[in-house]
């Protein structure tokens, strides 16, 4: 099987599990429980779930309890994506070929069923300690990890300033503040992701420290990719308009640095991430093919 | 101390104790930081904290773990007025004679203030294990009362059928719909403030289960004076034109029953909720004062 199978395999065995974790469409809350589920269903590659695992895999955890976390990751990935697609935000009608959340339920559905998969997420993340009782001081270390990554010193907080920059036109982004919101916004749930493995698994404290900075390079090297596709795909390729980021007069990591630069830097911070990965003396070879796979994407 | 002195004086004190978990307004995420501590600070009158510490000061609870979920609820609270101002949602530019948060910031501020408060509420709640880590299994079963009163279950779940019915005005609210609505819009937050108070402070059993009874019933009581307000107070009293549901053609508590008999229910909800917390046989005598100024408020 080749890698781009395994992983389509994965991602349909995660989407599976998550699936059980959805709330069922019934009574009053029909319509809301419906929006939900829509929006996770429709949604993507199942990335921070299936790193969450990988980790968790290499680390030799065996407990159930990863699965509730792998489903609070995906619908807070996904309540963030249904709340920068409304109109206030990014006002996106479609996603990846399908209808956004509130082009289809409403803006009033579109921001409740965000705000709903957002708290479910800690009521699924919650039921863990029912699933591993003797492993409580993990799950409660986990769940500090997902709060503040997510949060507004973590996603949240890259949101807001990126969001604040795209609006005021006048507003100069530095250098500084692009690391800034690319750490939050895009990294800070992919260190989740992985740091929630490690913890699960019981890893060591250096062990969970070194997972932490593998993840920060591969979420950075994942939003570098997505600078450099915006320049140099087709449209075929990346289903939206080229060259969008500069048309918008957007600053982002080619912008500063140029194409041969960013594309150095992306491969710096992969390797040193993979080397990192294999002083672990673990099996690896799935989540560096992982790692490989994302940052070299074409779309 | 007269008792409307004695509510001011601890809505004070809560107002405080809640300022000290807000985050700092510095660094790059500092509009969002000033929108969520200004959605707080000009907020009301902090009935949610204000119960949960006195059912948890009746059952003999000592510990600070009390104080994070104080805060946790109030944010919740916050979140949701928030979200609900919003232009897709009720479109309110004011509140109680402030400006709403998304008024103020504009509207993508507004939803990210929201989400922010939702996830920073369990941010804080979670540093409950921290204060009390010899109560861990308590401060688990407080989590698990807040994600389920908070989300889709309770609170979000009567929003959302209370949007729903507004937005479509063909569908027939019957009674058993309001009933769900109430239940969860206004009473699963009351219940969820009232129930961890007995939980943090470990009170039996049978004693939470009651306590969420009491809950209940107040919570219900609570909703059916709001709706007699509409109809009986004057403009001054009220703040907002009286008479409002009949007008927007609302379907309430006392379009159902008529005034004379969602009076007679009020006082018998209040009167068995009070003889049932005279049950515990602890000192409930400033509880019982604050149902009795809940449900008898005349604004």
């Amino acid at each position: 099987m080749c890698f781009k199978e395994e992983i389509t395999k994965r991602a349909k065995e995660i989407t599976e599990k998550i699936v059980l974790y959805l709330p069922k469409e019934e009574g009053y809350q029909r319509t809301i429980f419906s929006a939900m589920n829509y929006s996770i269903v429709v949604g993507g590659k199942r990335i921070r779930p299936m790193l969450m695992k990988a980790v968790y895999d290499m680390f030799g955890g065996t407990s159930d309890s990863i699965y509730p976390f792998m489903a609070a990751i995906e619908m807070i990935h996904t309540y963030s994506l249904v709340h920068d697609d409304l109109p206030a935000m990014d006002n996106d009608e479609y996603r990846r070929g399908n209808k956004t959340t509130h082009a289809k339920y409403g803006e009033a559905m579109g921001i409740l069923a965000g705000d709903a998969l957002l708290n479910y997420a800690y009521e699924v993340a919650i039921g863990a300690f029912d699933v591993d009782s003797d492993n409580k001081d993990s799950v409660i270390r986990a769940l500090k990890v997902l709060t503040q990554k997510a949060g507004v010193y973590g996603m949240v907080g890259g949101q807001v300033v990126d969001v604040e920059s795209e609006k005021s036109p006048e507003s100069v982004i530095t250098r500084e503040k692009l690391d800034f919101i690319y750490r939050l916004k895009t990294g800070a749930l992919i260190e989740a992701s992985m740091v929630i493995g490690a913890v699960l698994a019981n890893a060591s404290e250096e062990d969970i420290t070194m997972v932490e900075q593998i993840a920060s390079k591969i979420g950075l090297a994942f939003q570098i990719q997505d600078d450099i596709l915006d320049v140099v795909s087709t449209f075929e390729e990346l289903g939206k308009p080229i060259g969008s980021d500069e048309k918008n007069n957007k600053e982002t990591y080619v912008t500063f640095e140029g194409i041969e630069k960013s594309r150095e830097d992306l491969k710096k911070l992969t390797d040193e991430a993979i080397d990192m990965l294999h002083s672990f003396g673990k099996d690896d070879k799935f989540l560096e093919q992982l790692f490989v796979y994302l940052v070299y994407r074409n779309k």
